[in-house]
């Protein structure tokens, strides 16, 4: 079996352990479940991650170039070996958001936006669990609900930084630096949308000076290539009724 | 009657009623009027609501294709029935911001950055009186006053957030994070409008390494033209008086 | 006396009388001096404005088309007229920046970098003086140095907002309001400097799939017209020796 | 020598002596040492430092035009000449990143955002333990660890900004400045690489609005080239056997 074939056998199934596992940490973040709840939800969120390393691996042994494919994913090794740490565990959810970016096909404008808005949900959604999670049996900790976690969340993706919620934790700093990062990219991915659709209706508007485009040239060529064809039949031939007056092709009579 | 006609008749009517509804809603919350003047307030604020629907609902009538219109205005359908929840009326100003863009007709970036001021602005405007209404009835709320609620506005929507000021309510979180999106997106069209305002320039200062446009490649064309109508004509027939010289065209000689 | 005339000949002095009028500025707001020197001070200040206020009023006398000026310079009026109030005089810098940005010609991003800079220097320094002050009389202002003036300014144009110091006065936020547009506005410009360098440095590098030029399709044009100008000559004339065995040109011998 | 070949030979050890100086200058912060080890470091320190300024030095002195050169690497003199102050002796780091800069040398874009990536971290880490170096003696001063200073570093850099950590001494607001305009300058490459990226992804899903490129025009110019050659050899040479209505190349008749 190829490598391509696992990935798009692979790529819902992926989805849905992906869900589970959001699903599944969620509650037990929120619910704070104890006893045969608890064990279950661990059990539950310990399995979909198996199930993350079983795909890493297997798409390394499928892979044709095993070293170059290593070193090419290695941000994937990262996020699939890291979540021992259980409040980083969200960083394995960015392996689900690039089944959805396979998944979606439209113009590469809006994709990016979509992939974008939909990260930027996740992120903040896992984020939030993640640092409740952390911060909340703290003493001097100012998250304590969900609630708060959401807006700090909120607040510091969108690089506000109001600074009546922050993390006091070594981890809860660490979910901080993935959001800020998040956050960067995410005024880029707005900024750099806008500026290419002001850029394509700027040129609809000025019609006589939009960019020369490649199907143009190739007009060209093909007419080029006419007249050539043209030459080589020789002058006249291509002269219609209405241009009599030519006097080349009648030979010269002596 | 098409929906193109019903949008043209609806332009100036529906500004009118969102300035209108602004006002009121402006008034209800600065002035905190009581008995008979708040109820006509309120019936003011509920008219002009029901004028946004009844717009959509025809709009969607007069649609060609009713399904397709539905799911491309969606954000609209959110705007119209979102505002039940009273301070988040405030969503309904951009459909009189939709208004206004329909209106103003100059060349594109300068058409982007005017709706983008004014839509800063209003939005700024309309989230200082709903966060003013959320808030100030709160006991440990920092917003109390008009010229807080602008300034807090002002720092947010420009990712400042120095923290002096934050809003505490669920409600006033959502308007929060309304501001920090149209903050994020201001920035991008700054940005975007100052970069492709600095590739224009940089090509009318370097004339010959301007990009080439279509009109010219255009210009090719017609030139290749006229060079196979030449062609077709024969040679010499083009010749001028001072180009004796060619020696083919002296063929037939009577 | 042409308007071009008259700004080239004021271009100089107008820069010499705004680096007078921040001088002087400063002088007063960190020296507090008392007496005739705070006296002379008022009458430099004052007097500083009364040139640019001259200036505008010369240039609109001299402008071909009155209105159309009147309203194309209306932001350089709002300038002029604004500085009633004592700590938004900062504004009336801005018509220095515009002579210095007369004066400066070399590349257009080169060019938009340091006006940038420069204007972003200037603004730090002149806000600092404006903020303080307005500031340092009120009782639970923060900003009681110039140190923290500047530092306060410094992280409001960045759009950090530590919040460790926040203007409290109705005029510090007007202030504030002015850094902040400044902030944008230098991301923005970073930004579109940066991407636009990119692009260049991109189409430097892949030589082959550069953008067509202007240049290039010139060349094509003169290239087309040679070709028509060898026709009009008709065939074999430019046939070199090494080209004997062209059979058309000596004519079919019965 | 040519300055040339000066810059080829010592690229690597000036790295080498950046690391070092990087290291000496995190033990005597981090661990700080007292008695012999103590002036093991400075000296270790002060040896680096010396090692730049002939790096610049005898870069001066190779330089073809001396005095463009001195002009053209003012900030580079800055940068050794400034570190005087202890605390800013990481400005200094910057001449390691250039000679990065050199060594790297794949496409532009990765080439971009790999050296802003590194320069980000090498300021995080520097900047960290500059701030720490400074603050940590002041009474009031909240940075009091180098996980501190890091997280505030982070907060700054990215213009988040929560305003639980911040400097108090001038040294250190010094520090930050350098910090936000890394910051800026961040946001703008990011921002910018997401542009041109989405821009080239465009062009490639839209084969045939792809811009025109120099190597197409140059394909015209040699099939026009071709054409002008035909011209040359007469009609009817190039004609094919497929092609024998042909008129005019029957002419000459033995």
């Amino acid at each position: 079996m190829t490598q391509e074939r696992w990935i798009s056998l692979t790529e819902w199934p992926l989805a849905v352990v992906g869900v589970v596992f959001i699903t599944a940490y969620a509650v037990e973040v929120l619910d704070e479940p104890v006893g045969v709840n608890e064990r279950l939800l661990e059990l539950t969120i310990w399995a979909s991650w198996a199930a993350f390393v079983v795909d890493y691996l297997i798409r390394l042994v499928l892979s044709t170039n095993r070293t170059r494919w290593f070193v090419r994913h290695l941000p994937e090794l990262l996020i699939v070996a890291l979540p021992v740490l259980r409040p980083l565990r969200l960083l394995r959810l960015l392996a689900v958001l690039a089944v959805l970016h396979r998944v979606t096909g439209r113009a590469i404008r809006g994709r990016v936006l979509m992939f974008t808005v939909v990260t930027v949900l996740v992120l903040i959604f896992v984020a939030s669990l993640a640092i409740l999670d952390t911060e909340r049996e703290q003493a001097d900790a100012t998250i304590q609900t969900f609630g708060d976690a959401l807006w700090w969340s909120i607040t510091t993706i969108t690089t506000i930084g109001y600074g009546d919620y922050s993390p006091t934790t070594l981890t809860g700093r660490f979910i901080a630096v993935g959001l800020m990062i998040g956050g960067i990219s995410l005024i880029g991915v707005v900024t750099a949308t806008i500026a290419t659709w002001i850029v394509e209706r700027v040129n609809e508007e000025d019609e006589a000076n939009m960019v020369a485009t490649r199907e143009q040239i190739n007009a060209l060529h093909s007419e080029i290539r006419e007249l050539r064809a043209d030459l080589a039949r020789g002058p006249g031939t291509s002269a219609s009724a209405d241009d009599p007056g030519v006097p080349v092709a009648d030979g010269p009579t002596p």
